[in-house]
């Protein structure tokens, strides 16, 4: 009688800070609770990339119309291609009891959280800025440039990481993905999102002082 | 490096709910990490209560005082006695780094909220109405006139529910006690409880990128 309705969560976090891999661990070790949220995009798909795997690929035109039919939860423009996250398929897996995960960046992340404020937001950030610039720098075979900039990045990622609820110090994968799953259990606990159940309880309390 | 100091826990629920032995389970689980606060009470020790242990037994002049003095978080007079929460207690684990849960009712908990704005309100409820029916009842030994009393109680308590940010929901002792950590673990990767941690690695990555 718990709330059956999915959760919806962002994960940004820092280039480099193992995201996409920890998603794989926790979607591998809790199979059908979570949902990656899939985004669509103008750009082309890449080799190996698949439509409706890794993006749904679709027409500008079709992206604006979308946009036009507020049929976008969020989206925005990088270098000419536009990316976002339709609403259809978010909804449809809440609906399911799917906690929806949506990977983007924190620009994306505010606007879910403006148009769903039951949102919960996650970020995930190595343990140290040294353990992350090691992350940045690869296995040196980066140049000195592509690294400097990889940096300034990580330093506007920062300035954000104010405004996400949680912070997921990913220091070790396993650990990291247990973290994650308890942090989404516990907000299945949070008041707000059982007020079914509470109404519930008052109303059978009620009943049984009556009789 | 994430936070070390403790969090502030407040522990509300039905009477019958099973947060005794829901606190024991959870204390002998984790030992060394919560701490139970002890309430201050002026009545006086029934049979195998230990001053310092179930509560400190203190007289209303010394309690009166300590209300003067400011040096307790909340206080409430029930049926002539005083019960309250000395704050030295409380501020020094939480300092130690230990986890304090304070086991009040309702008008407690909305007064520590207020003075401890960070405090967790946790709310525990058996899964239905005719459940804690069933263990208000008892062993069938009871007279209507208490049950119907228990019930009425029942029906305030159920009123604060809303005001709680967590429910948990007392089905099994084992997994219960196993929720509560981790809400509790949750708690400690909330951003707000990090802000040390993210100012550190902004300082640091602003000094990389200057390297």
């Amino acid at each position: 009688m718990m709330d059956s309705k999915g959760i919806l969560i962002v994960v940004s976090g820092f280039s480099g800070a193992g995201k996409g891999t920890l998603m794989k661990e926790l979607l591998k070790n809790h199979p059908g609770q979570y949902t990656l949220s899939i985004s669509a995009t103008t750009r082309h798909p890449r080799d190996g990339e698949e439509d409706g795997r890794e993006y749904f690929f679709i027409t500008t035109e079709e992206f604006e119309k979308m946009i036009a039919q507020d049929q976008l939860i969020e989206y925005a423009r990088y270098v000419n291609n536009y990316y976002g996250t339709p609403r259809a398929y978010v909804e449809q897996k809440l609906e399911e009891g799917k906690d929806v995960i949506l990977e983007i960046e924190i620009q994306g992340a505010m606007k879910v959280k403006k148009a769903f404020p039951e949102t919960v937001l996650l970020f995930v950030t190595p343990p140290t800025a040294g353990e992350l610039k090691h992350r940045l720098t690869g296995r040196g075979t980066e140049t000195e440039e592509v690294i400097d900039s990889r940096l300034r990045r990580a330093v506007e990622e920062a300035d954000g990481m104010d405004q996400y609820d949680y912070l997921i110090i990913n220091d070790d994968l396993e650990r990291c993905a247990k973290e994650l799953h308890d942090i989404i259990q516990g907000e299945h606990r949070k008041s707000f999102r059982n007020t079914e159940f509470m109404e519930k309880i008052k109303q059978d309390l009620q009943r049984l002082k009556g009789e």
